[in-house]
């Protein structure tokens, strides 16, 4: 099983080709404008195009779910809010590729990758050609970040609801740009964070732009009052640390074939995870440090290490703060949040669990 | 005489309180936000609020301006709209300092110069100490690029005159990082770019969000008809081209004492001018081109390709590029424009003229 299908099982198909419309509609328009100022122009374009296409739109999904099982009629607004979130965290994708000097993403180059071979091909020599790579790709990013303002925009609504959908997305960006640089600062410090530390990063880089925002921007759009909005941001916040913690375990412990990312991509960069910073207090993290952030992280050393993280209970302890994570944001959801809604959002979470423990 | 003083002639230094008040309450407010997420997120705001100080508010001067002589009344809501580019600026500042890999502004540690500094002081090597600071540059930039977007959307303005707010900045943004890509990408091609691929790159990165966008928005929010915003349009594409023609000029033949920024730095990048786009044409560029672009360019050396670029006569070429573009810009008020107004942008350009022949 491909695991974080969970986020499939949204059902919204129907509504998720009315994002691809608006995506496509706003990648089409800022193509047009790019080529009347320069050929060179378009070219990048077209690689935040491509850095966008192929991802789940999982923040689309929850955030027209919300809307239409909150009694929401115009779908379309909802899908260009959607489309929002979507433009939003295809800038943070490329400017943490940028921040990580990673050159790839879901396994071909991104945006920095696709520069950097261009410079390479043209016979820049391999830090010249690193340096023109991370370049295109601060200016994708904040091109990708001045759409998704520039579209929240042209979202139809007024007043109130207006100054509120306002109000979440500069919280949603502000709090995952605080939450990258608490991550940047971690990585840096000689000391392990805290299981509480990574858990605030956790929450500030993830949580909140890709659960907790979404899901309230759909329910104020659709009219609901605030009190149902601040349930669903209440459950997206543990949702999200639920399913950053997961996504950890996936990137540590997943099958590359079954997940179609690198699990040992993470260890060589001494990703600062719920398992390390658990295993940072126990006897095996003598070697476990020893081996993990190092560029040259052979295979038989990440196994080594998967195998001392299971010996220490670092595995165990994150699937079940995952699983604890998810069983409270269940619990968030009250007798305000319709029937419907909630057992989508329960489904949703469960499932997750349950890949979670299929690893 | 400071170089570039002309900008410090459009008086409005009374009403320029206002603007400092909006950007101190922007920085106040995100730094309260900020503590409450973490201390670390505080700094990284005061690195920002740090890099947006001292800077000579032109474009919002130019904006509030525009505003006042088309009898705008709400000198506060034009303060709002002038902070805007002033973070815009600043964002622009902030990355491309990045870009540059330039650790410095205004002569002091910009953002990433303070982080690779405190990198440095904590024991991290020197390739780890400036990729931290690129990675808070690149993040401090994306704060202040959402803030200006954020601050757009209290602006008070409805309707049709909002529609075109939104447009103008939105233009601004996307031509200004249009030009710095062609600016990258010149800056990587073996071949040195035509006059006007550099004018375009001047016009598209410059002109656009200091000229033609804050003299559009002043006189939209002031109520003045489109015909006149366009007629300050044209006036700020060519007067933004002669700014940065004559801004290059400076920091290649300006004196350091007298104008605050180095005038060897642009000449060991090699940056793409006037200046060397004209030489690349003539039998001085043999010697030149092995001196420029090299970070172990020697004062003598700068000195040499100084006396070159006059011996070539690209110096005299730029300076009365600079002027073309100055009359090219006065003729483009017409009857339209209050002559109040009109005079006042006449007597920068004049003022921008002979400080340049005075250097």
């Amino acid at each position: 099983m491909k695991f974080l299908d969970a986020e499939y099982t949204l059902e919204t198909d129907a509504e998720l080709g009315l994002v691809e419309e608006v995506l496509d509609q706003f990648f089409t328009d800022a193509k047009l404008r790019a080529v009347s100022l320069h050929p060179a122009y378009l070219s990048l374009w077209e690689a935040i195009e491509r850095n966008a296409a192929g991802g789940k739109r999982f923040r689309p999904r929850l955030l027209m779910l919300a809307y239409r099982q909150l009694g929401g009629s115009d779908p379309t607004a909802a899908a260009k809010l959607g489309a929002v979130y979507e433009l939003l965290h295809n800038a943070f994708l490329i400017h943490d590729d940028v921040i990580d000097r990673d050159p790839t993403r879901r396994g071909v180059p991104n945006v920095s990758g696709h520069y950097a071979n261009k410079a390479r091909r043209a016979g820049a020599s391999a830090e010249a050609a690193q340096h023109a790579g991370m370049a295109a790709g601060l200016l994708a990013g904040d091109l990708s970040l001045a759409g998704a303002y520039r579209l929240h925009e042209a979202v139809e609504a007024s007043g109130e609801v207006r100054q509120r959908l306002n109000g979440i997305l500069d919280y949603a960006v502000f709090s995952s740009i605080g939450g990258e640089l608490l991550d940047a600062e971690f990585a840096l410090a000689v000391q392990m964070p805290s299981p509480e530390e990574v858990r605030t990063v956790a929450r500030r880089k993830t949580a909140v732009y890709s659960f907790e925002a979404p899901l309230q921007a759909g329910a104020l759009l659709a009219g609901a009052p605030a009190s149902v909005a601040g349930r669903l941001a209440d459950f997206g916040r543990d949702a999200g640390i639920a399913y950053q913690i997961a996504d950890d375990v996936r990137g540590t412990f997943g099958d590359e074939e079954d997940t179609g990312k690198s699990n040992i991509g993470d260890l060589r960069e001494g990703k600062r995870t719920v398992l390390l910073s658990y295993a940072a207090t126990k006897p095996q993290w003598k070697e476990i440090s020893q081996l993990v952030g190092s560029g040259e992280l052979t295979a038989a050393g990440a196994g080594r290490i998967r195998d001392l993280l299971t010996e220490c209970g670092a595995r165990e302890h994150a699937v079940h703060l995952a699983s604890e994570h998810a069983h409270a944001a269940v619990k968030q959801l009250g007798e305000e949040i319709p029937a419907g809604l909630a057992g989508s959002l329960e489904r949703l979470l469960f499932s997750l669990l349950a890949e979670l423990h299929s690893l």
